[in-house]
């Protein structure tokens, strides 16, 4: 077993002059108590939600790399908006990293705690770019045998996500979903538990290589906002579907909109005469992500029956109460390696993960381009 | 006691080239079954959403006088988007009017619709742009004596709308409100039994003559959008109040973004530490209206916790209950001459009401200027 009393952690600091700096610190790893663990962290993917922290808003077109190759430092600047927006956590320097996965390397005397020792487990425990992270036994979550780190990285942010959305859909007495940024590892999830459990699925996306990504995994409804026919496409699988929610990634520009104009051109299709009001059917976006951070905007043609709202996970899940959220989990485990399945372009080690060339391919979020940190690569850690 | 065996009616029609007709047509009353009773109506308010109906989004700048002084007619162009919006009505001659009061001249059989002969009773019935209407007892809120039918007319929708304000804003958890167009004759209604009922009320104006007329009847929270200083006004009312639920009767433009950033600023005053998804406070803004029919635009500058939806009353009662409904309705009649007050710039003949230079002042649904129908106006009916 190496030594784990200290590890390296990557830190993000906004100065108060508008620089971004990312660095390598080495912590300590505290000691376990009796109802704790130490995970060696072999897996952390670099989620978008991630990036927001790790990048807090700064131009990474500007990035500098500097300190030592050991101790590698990036600065970068941060535009005045994002300054602002940031101001509650200039000058604390933020360890980051919400999910992952490695080895149970110690573990303090209670029984659960000694049960866990040399198993693989998952964890959302915040600051996973890190070497060791010492965690309570019931964050982790054991992994079944033969799983690894890598395939059990991702337990929590997109599988919960995917398991949330079709949840929100069930309780809030929808039958069918919308999805925007369709081709992304979560909207493939997504079309993976939405055909398990039998859930009609529009999937939009921007490109037909994107389709051609949800075609293969078994999709049935896709439409792409590249295709001049988009509209007509849109309010046909809305009205095939009978969806009247959707969960919007995008966030800005006009697309939350329009999808509630198709759902209200698929709902009065079946109803019969006039009523100024529109129709009565509820009509629902949930914007969960920014991939477009503009204005949103959207012209009121859907009625009066509408909303359009933020949806985040946390709160979901606390709504939903600890025993809804821990049966989602336990389903997460037992379908790690087929429906919540993700895949990664690169792995990168704690040291790359700094590195401009890596953060110009990684920041972009483009689909298909997900990296994965494995905060032990290269130090003989397993 | 006048012949009511017909009389007269306004009609909206909407032809299939884009003409909206306006005209008087003579329909027979029909004889009241047992439990019904006819209603000579006298005075019937112009709603702004009676006068979407009424226009059905015609362009009323191209408006022309026809038909006879005692008949007369008025057409007016539909830009081909309205038209296209108002296909489900295209053919269709409407009667138009929800609200409106009178004296019942004529009662059936039975001993509720007896007890109602002579009595001045309030009605949503639709058609109230009518001489008389047959109507169900149930369908009558019978006035305290001595009310008369103008201080009668506007029992339903902006009394209602008004409580259901504040009864959405307690069922939903919040103990304040905001209200923008607030000058309006809802507005100051809303103002009215919001100090009556001790909730804490933002009022959004967009003039300084407005902000004047609010303070008369007592505002305490009165922020001016023509103001240099409205978004911090508008912080610092939000923050005095706690305010985090706004009713939005213009819809289009910015406001209800700028509002919920006022919110969301306001709950961050009170937080301690940085959270990258903004306060955990639940904002949500209600589209009630439409006064600038442009598109909604926003930053989504207020973390994850915030809704934007419509609202309309008749969903709203249908969900708060029978009984519910019932006793918001036996409030507004005890309190019609006071808290639900409304009061009118004109009142106008059946006739007078097609007039266009009359339509030229009602249909700018400028603050101050309301209309009122008493369709037997002239007619030596009261």
């Amino acid at each position: 077993m190496t030594d784990h009393s200290t590890g390296l952690q990557i830190r993000s600091l906004i100065r108060p002059e508008g620089v971004l700096e990312l660095s390598l610190v080495s912590v300590e790893t505290p000691a376990p108590g009796p109802d704790e663990v130490v995970v060696r962290v072999e897996a952390a993917p670099l989620n978008p939600s991630d990036m927001g922290l790790l990048f807090g808003g700064a131009d990474m077109t500007t990035a500098k790399a500097g300190g030592t190759p050991d101790k590698p430092v990036v600065t970068a600047q941060l535009p005045p908006a994002a300054l602002r927006a940031m101001a509650a956590r200039v000058g604390q320097s933020l360890p980051v990293g919400n999910e992952g996965a490695g080895v149970v390397v110690d573990a303090g005397t209670s029984p659960a705690a000694q049960e866990l020792l040399g198993k693989t487990v998952a964890v959302l425990g915040g600051a996973m770019y890190s070497q060791y992270r010492t965690l309570k036994v019931g964050q982790c979550l054991l992994l079944p045998p033969g799983t690894t780190p890598e395939q059990g990285a991702s337990c929590f942010v997109n599988p919960l996500t995917a398991l949330g959305m079709t949840e929100t859909m069930r309780r809030e007495g929808h039958t069918a979903l919308v999805h925007t940024a369709a081709a992304s590892n979560l909207g493939q999830m997504l079309q993976k538990l939405c055909i398990e459990d039998g859930i009609p699925l529009v999937n939009i996306v921007r490109s037909q290589q994107q389709a051609g990504i949800l075609r293969s995994i078994g999709a049935t409804y896709v439409c792409d906002t590249s295709s001049p026919t988009f509209m007509d496409d849109l309010v046909e699988a809305v009205a095939a579907t009978g969806a009247t929610l959707a969960f919007d990634a995008i966030g800005g520009g006009r697309l939350a909109g329009q999808i509630l104009v198709a759902m209200e051109i698929a709902a009065n299709r079946n109803s019969t005469g006039y009523s100024r009001y529109g129709s009565t059917v509820h009509k629902q976006v949930y914007i969960y992500g920014s991939l477009d951070p503009g204005p949103t905007e959207f012209t009121r043609a859907f009625g009066t029956s509408w909303g359009i709202g933020g949806w985040l996970l946390t709160p979901f899940l606390q709504k939903a109460g600890p025993e809804a959220a821990q049966a989602m989990r336990e389903r997460v485990a037992l379908e790690i390696t087929t429906t919540f399945a993700s895949s990664y372009t690169k792995v990168v080690s704690l040291r790359e993960a700094l590195d401009l060339e890596e953060i110009a391919i990684y920041q972009t979020r483009a689909t298909g381009t997900k990296y994965l940190i494995n905060p032990n690569k290269g130090s003989g850690g397993s």
